[in-house]
């Protein structure tokens, strides 16, 4: 997909990894008692990596860059994610880091992965990310850039190993799009960013007759 | 939160839960050549639960209630989920058995948790539920409730240990409840379903000025 791309990504091996030598994520066993009193238990993933200072795992940018000639659009990030063995489109996001606010981290990730610097528009409540299978949670930031008249795509900085490819959306043409996305082989649209632009949508082309 | 309801919900522990002890949730290593063809690993959480027929985890439904006098409306459900020890507001959801397509699952589900039966109006393709961390994925399966005059709530069909309370919500107020509900004690929305109600959001109230 990116530019600086050799070759396709290839898994070569995929191995039970036993909790005790895992470093990112960890499997615990959560027991409890419910409504009635009753001892139940539920497997959980969680994220080693939870920042104590800001109690959430992750940020993702809701971006929004607005030229002066051009229509509103979005940028979304094209990358290889070995836990789906496939490219999957996302908003910008990222891990907050010990010591950082959710603004500092959209800022920061944001810039690193899109090279744009951006000004934090709202920063949403806390969200679960995936509330049946784990315990990682986020914030979705608006951010919004303001390009110049001539502006070129900026120079991203990555972290060694990320190969990460940038795409200009028309924010008018996101659904549409990421459905063609969905289409191509070896594609995949995370849920946060396919609902927010399905709730556009709907908003769009169901909002005269619901009375939104 | 329910009505049925005799105590809050309470951990009494949380232990490392070995992989080859977990069944629902598993752990792997997944060692793969990226784009510059050097060798890396990921660490991956999955679900031991998915349908070989489906290939996809889940499905999440996107319902919009009509009813002749009251303005459209979606059900919600607010359930404890022990990975957050916290009450979760989400759209109906669940995983895909063995056999079931998208659709058939979510019918199945969307009665069982809040009692209605529905039509689906569409199928979403397969989304990622959270890329960086877990294989998870899901299809949001939109559907529609034709209520009549006096229809009153219909009774659930729950599963033995499911406490699922049922809120419904005007979908023009949708945004807003999630919010405020996001600012309570001990409660979180899940991303998806957020990110839908702030792109319904976005569009209603930023949709003239981005050309939407």
């Amino acid at each position: 997909m990116a530019s600086h791309k050799t070759q396709e990504p290839v898994i070569t091996s995929v191995t039970d990894l036993p909790t005790s030598e895992a470093k990112w994520v960890t499997l615990k066993k959560v027991s409890y008692l419910d409504q009635t009193g009753k001892a139940r238990t539920w497997e959980v993933a969680s994220r080693k990596t939870r920042a104590a200072s800001a109690g959430v795992d992750a940020v993702a940018m809701g971006n929004i860059l607005l030229h002066p000639a051009r229509p509103p659009a979005t940028v979304v990030v094209i990358q290889y994610r070995p836990p789906l063995d496939a490219y999957t489109v996302e908003w910008p996001a990222g891990l907050i880091d010990e010591g950082e606010t959710a603004e500092q981290a959209a800022v920061r990730e944001f810039k690193e992965e899109t090279g744009y610097a951006c000004e934090v528009v709202s920063v949403s409540p806390v969200q679960a990310a995936d509330p049946g299978l784990s315990s990682a949670n986020m914030q979705l930031v608006m951010v919004e850039v303001k390009l110049g008249e001539d502006e070129e795509l900026p120079a991203q900085r990555l972290d060694d190993g990320e190969h990460i490819q940038r795409v200009v959306v028309p924010l008018a043409e996101l659904y549409e799009r990421l459905v063609e996305w969905s289409n191509q082989e070896r594609m995949i649209v995370a849920a946060k960013l396919f609902h927010f632009a399905a709730g556009m949508e709907f908003a769009r082309t169901k909002g005269k007759e619901y009375g939104l």
